[in-house]
């Protein structure tokens, strides 16, 4: 628990190329093992730092968690609003897609399929991680409800509708997931939410 | 790689009785450890039995996940045909929901989350036994079009859209997936898929 400031705060210094090292290596190994095959010894070795170092940055592996969730928010975007819902659905989509592809996003997926009971802190995180996307889907939605682009729609039904083919999708791996394949997804939700209100 | 043949066929007997406790040892870790969590020591000792019985019945962890994806196969019915293609795909989404919801079906997501080249035959084996489902549905989805219940669509996009939202739900685990919510999805996707079509 001891900082030595002239080299905590020295951007570029070897303490953060050492953040760095340990980063990448966490996330390999994750990214291979899944949360419950990450070994501190392995992470060390990897990284090229002793286990005191591993432990003086995270003291125990749900640290390190967090840090993969944390990680994993700054990443993601706000929802544009540009007037036109499908277009601002389609991009948030596929960036979703995008971060959900990357090591730390598949690391998550890990975290959240450990089995937990509801106790679980970790679990807890990552859910809420998602809901505040919802908080911010809510908003834009009820805009384009406003705006007579769509029916009264709850935000986390429809995150469930977009953001669950996205997952699938990236799942399997076989292609990239483009542009066109989000704007697919967000046209036939969009026609499908208006399925009670046609004239 | 000896078999006791009078043991191996006696239903109900020692060699059933320690087979059914492996299995269940196996699910329980997976579920709780990830699929490299999973660690033949823990398997025998939970399982109250040595080592090499461990390894008689698999070989080596391949040989035990392929089981993991034969039994979830078991496990998929057949997509019913009544002549209502709502009814059917809502019955279809309800019986996938429960099946990954088990300890098996999480294991079965667990394997494919693993970082695979496209060469790992247990990710393949994952994705065929998915696909199976998907030659299943498009029969159906084939038969509805020419009834006039749908447009022509293609199976993976449609399992996509389905099967997507369905996972996202059970990872959440807020409680439980029921026919209601299966029907509003499938209601969404077959108004949606119209959504090129209206007159």
């Amino acid at each position: 628990m001891t900082v030595n400031p002239s080299r905590a705060h020295r951007p570029g210094g070897r303490t953060r190329q050492v953040t760095e090292r340990l980063w990448a290596a966490a996330l390999d190994i994750l990214a291979e093992k899944g949360v419950d095959g990450l070994q501190y010894e392995e992470l060390a070795s990897r990284a090229r730092v002793g286990r005191a170092t591993v432990y003086r940055r995270w003291p125990n592996r749900d640290d390190l968690f967090r840090d993969v969730l944390a990680r994993f928010a700054e990443t993601s975007v706000p929802i544009d609003d540009t007037g036109d819902v499908v277009r601002d659905l389609t991009a948030f989509l596929h960036s979703f897609a995008e971060a959900s592809a990357t090591p730390t996003g598949r690391a998550v997926l890990q975290i959240l399929l450990r089995r937990v009971d509801e106790a679980d802190g970790l679990h807890r995180m990552g859910l809420e991680l998602l809901d505040r996307r919802t908080d911010d889907l809510q908003r834009r939605l009820d805009r384009a409800t406003a705006a007579g682009q769509l029916p009264p729609t709850e935000a986390p039904f429809v995150n469930m509708m977009l953001s669950g083919p996205v997952q699938w999708f990236v799942l399997r791996r076989a292609r990239p997931f483009t542009l066109s394949d989000a704007r697919e997804i967000v046209e036939l939700v969009v026609a499908g939410l208006w399925r009670d209100h046609a004239e």
